[in-house]
């Protein structure tokens, strides 16, 4: 047992991204109504004009711009109405000197006409004429062909997380389908010879698989997809069977339990036993989660979680989170000195995260030399924003479902101050 | 055609909630391994207490706590080992008078024994002895049963949404199943003659169905089930016909298209044609987005949304989605004076929406008397996060992209000064 392979959290992340960031995952091409969330694999870039054609953007009188010019509420001009546009269909009519022809907000701008006169700046004048009672500027309420998305143009950079509004873009282009990173394949095993199904009722000495339910849950909220979530007895061939299993199949294998420096630490006996694995860390500097075990199997990235939820929770929130972030492609692309705001947000921790800043209700220790993560209860309180610390013996359950997120204290840190101002990452 | 009934934000927000509030969903039961995300129909309470035997948290010798007293680095106490507590098993071994059994973190505590000594505390000392060099407390690193959940105790109450640490405190109960509330159902329904199907090609005056894109995209980020995504035609049998077929089936209707006071607005008029309906609002006191038709077809919510994929999507936002989580359920039930802090914060605008704070990086300009939305990317610029309004032609869809959330000016409001700081919701 290596005892002094300990990383602080900087080291690992640096580590894990050493070894794992070349691995791009493999791509899937799917319907643009399956693909909400996915991560585009490669830049996109616009096979034809968004708008397709030159069209109003309020309901008026498509004009000639100069056949207004001079036009006021005391001296209108006068146009001869040749027509309407319907929408959907293209101008029937063109505008030459001296004629409007109505259009509809979105319909097309009639050959001739650069300008599109408000109806409320018009009035009816008999005999199919209008007065107009304003100038336009050419181009005025149009837009032209192009000019909201241009052929060539590249509208979306591979690793944008696709929201709701680049579908929208997506479908403007009439992109029918779209090639993403597939999702990271993930095994999650629990180890413990106390461990029982949570269907069956645990004998004293004996408890529920928790970790299963909670690391399948993180991992799915992280958009990874779980192919099986399984509870290994504390026994090397039946862990070693396990892993293997997982290795064929998954990017990415979870066990909980079983690294603690203990009688029956198997984790890192069981890793070792497969040919070109690596173990990158045999315990972080971090509380919770001082035992955690990080390895490699080949391109397989193998995590020894801490067997108590809570601890295990925090070590995936702070290191598997990350990478996982990354496999799936979102930021995995060199940044680009064009990169757009929706990347560079992407890439700032106060923003990809999701933080407010609150008060620290009280003093908050932290442990010297290591990263120490903190979940916090939010509270309003006369209008403030507070962080409480969510205390509680080693081990409860209860503590997480507590909290609405946690705060990060940085070795250096030697704790909280009560209101000191801290960034609260939340869950 | 009523030009009258416009109301603002608060004023539709309340009638919304008047009307539509008090019909809670139905509820389903799902397996616990299905309920990610979901939420909690029910209060639940706790059927067993959790742990449901005391248990170390420690490695170490459970002993009496006083046979530890006055124990020190010189004068040790000295205890007979007379077992260990194996994982996984009830304690063999009760613990008498001068008498130590060794347990494991997590193992029973054995029956006599009222606190454990950490190992680091001990030495081996021959003859099946220890030498203890601290007192021990009692109960010291000793998680008691029921100390974690206590066995009828409310531990989730109805409204919560099932995150990860929630499974995780349903599996520790034994919970395998459990009672959410049914998503809505939801059907989307793009209206205009001028609308083609994505993988059509326009032909001028046309443009492709982006609404069902970026609707459906909103509806299932915001937890709802999308029954169909349809294309209808601008005709007012057509428009009625498939409008009495989704609310036989959805809880909420949303048509884009078709709201804007010109000729070709059937909603209204479609709406107005189904028996026990009522149109709650022609217009709203928002920008973008005045035009938008909030009505009731019985116990169904129906939306008429601009055209205009930006200004549908600011409303959905706006309106529609805290319609939509209120209807799934969360928040749904009253708040008791005991609430949890998640309640409390989910109740929170600045925790729920999941808001940064930036400074404006020019002047904003609002709509007088409306609320104003404003579209915002985010920028860091030496450091500081600011928020750039995303600006262009009217029904521009590359604006939403380059969007990263928005900002909210009250009606009150005359505009946002340069660098004023302002509350950026994000998308």
């Amino acid at each position: 047992m290596d005892l002094f392979n300990v990383l602080t959290l900087t080291e690992i992340t640096k580590r894990l991204e050493d070894t794992f960031i070349s691995s791009l995952l493999p791509t899937e091409t799917l319907p643009l109504n399956q693909a909400l969330g996915r991560i585009l694999a490669d830049d996109l870039t616009a096979a034809e004009d968004v708008p397709h054609f030159s069209r109003s953007v309020v309901d008026g009188y498509a004009v000639r711009a100069k056949d207004t010019f001079g036009a006021s509420e005391s001296i209108p001009g006068f146009l001869s109405v040749v027509g309407a546009v319907e929408m959907g269909h293209p101008a029937a009519h063109a505008v030459r000197a001296g004629e409007a022809v109505y259009v509809p907000t979105g319909g097309a701008l009639p050959e001739g006409a650069d300008a599109v006169v408000m109806i409320e700046y018009t009035e009816p004048f008999g005999a199919g004429q209008i007065a107009v009672h304003r100038p336009s500027a050419p181009l005025e309420n149009v837009m032209s062909k192009g000019d909201d998305i241009t052929v060539g143009e590249t509208v979306l950079r591979g690793g944008t997380r696709l929201r709701p509004q680049e579908l929208g873009v997506l479908s403007a282009l009439g992109v029918n389908s779209v090639t993403v990173f597939a999702p990271l394949q993930v095994s999650v095993l629990s180890t413990g010879d106390e461990i029982v199904p949570i269907h069956e009722k645990p004998a004293a000495g004996q408890i529920r698989d928790i970790n299963s339910y909670t690391i399948t849950g993180l991992v799915e909220a992280a958009g990874g997809r779980v192919r099986r979530a399984s509870l290994v007895k504390d026994d090397f061939d039946a862990l070693k069977a396990a892993v293997a299993e997982a290795i064929t199949d998954s990017d990415l294998v979870l066990l909980s339990g079983g690294s603690s420096v203990g009688e029956k630490d198997y984790t890192q006996r069981v890793i070792q036993a497969f040919e070109d694995s690596e173990i990158l860390a045999h315990g972080l500097a971090i509380k919770p989660g001082k035992p955690t075990v990080v390895a490699r199997i080949g391109r397989v990235s193998v995590f020894g979680l801490p067997g108590q939820p809570a601890s295990a929770m925090m070590i995936f929130k702070a290191v598997v989170e990350p990478l996982l972030q990354k496999l799936t492609g979102a930021n995995a692309l060199p940044m680009v000195s064009q990169a757009t705001t929706n990347q560079e947000a992407a890439l700032s921790p106060s923003l990809s995260t999701r933080s407010v800043l609150a008060a620290a209700s009280s003093k908050i220790h932290a442990a010297p030399g290591r990263t120490t993560f903190q979940m916090v209860a939010l509270e309003m309180r006369s209008g403030e924003l507070f962080a409480v610390p969510v205390h509680g013996k080693s081990g409860m359950i209860s503590l997480m479902s507590r909290a609405d997120g946690y705060i990060q204290i940085e070795p250096a840190q030697e704790g909280i101050l009560q209101n000191q101002t801290v960034q609260v990452i939340l869950f």
